[in-house]
């Protein structure tokens, strides 16, 4: 099981907007900077968020990116689905009545027993990512992190915010 | 988020040779036959399940495959990790220490927050999955299964079975 690796600069950007503050815009060169990825890698996953409801995006030479919605509304979940999208990771092929001898379909009233089974862990998956706020996060950070990220974090949205 | 393809034939196999009982040997051609998957493929995977100690594989021209401990012991996770693999689905890549004004990795002694929460969420998957063994499967199928799709699995594993 696998996800993509745009995950983890989807979560750190919508973090660091959250950190920045609600109306605090950062432009997508300074986010894929400040995280070490191309702007064009970035690029498809900051519409991803747009398109969910996750990041508005302002135009134009000053423009960037800023949260759509606050930090408590945004969980990890919402993050997850908006770049790997809705489809559980388990995709039941109905392997089940394949092969010799097969019956009608409308035998298999029931859903396979081993999907239900699958989708049950990857509701558990689903749960604890809902149950995450990027604010969780955000708390998290503000609590454990040593005082030289922080600093360093801050004066970087100190150089590239847009209000 | 994606499993492989593999994982689907590999928890019907071992439902299917559990069924067909503790030593019950049947050949790669059938286990793939019945579940409408080329041979190739489906070795890989068999192969991923020997190595893991699930199943055994019987040498010989009426050899195959049985299982290599008890349906009781042997979980949706174990099936899982041998096919896909231990690595979590959330591979963090440390991008927060990427960007400018790098510090030294001795500041970053604490895990990431982010990296946190989604192995959080993934052991909550994980633990679904190793609750659930191949023989509650097993008896899901039967107590809930239509006749005739019992029937047509019993008649296949009868044809092809080599004790």
């Amino acid at each position: 099981m696998k996800l993509g690796d745009g995950i983890e600069s989807a979560i750190h950007c919508v973090t660091l907007l959250a950190g920045a503050g609600q109306s605090a815009v950062l432009p997508a060169k300074a986010l894929a900077e400040f995280h070490g990825v191309s702007p064009s890698y970035l690029l498809k996953h900051l519409k991803q968020l747009v398109a969910a409801g996750i990041l508005e995006s302002i135009p134009g030479p000053s423009g960037g990116y800023r949260l759509a919605r606050e930090a408590d509304r945004i969980s990890l979940l919402d993050i997850v689905l908006a770049v790997e999208g809705s489809a559980p990771a388990f995709r039941c092929q109905e392997i089940r009545q394949r092969g010799p001898s097969p019956l009608e379909s409308s035998v298999y009233v029931r859903p396979c027993g081993i999907n239900k089974a699958m989708l049950k862990a990857e509701q558990a998956y689903r749960g604890i990512l809902s149950e995450t706020r990027i604010s969780d996060l955000l708390r998290d950070y503000a609590e454990t992190s040593d005082q030289r990220i922080i600093d360093r974090g801050c004066a970087f949205v100190e150089q590239n915010i847009r209000n």
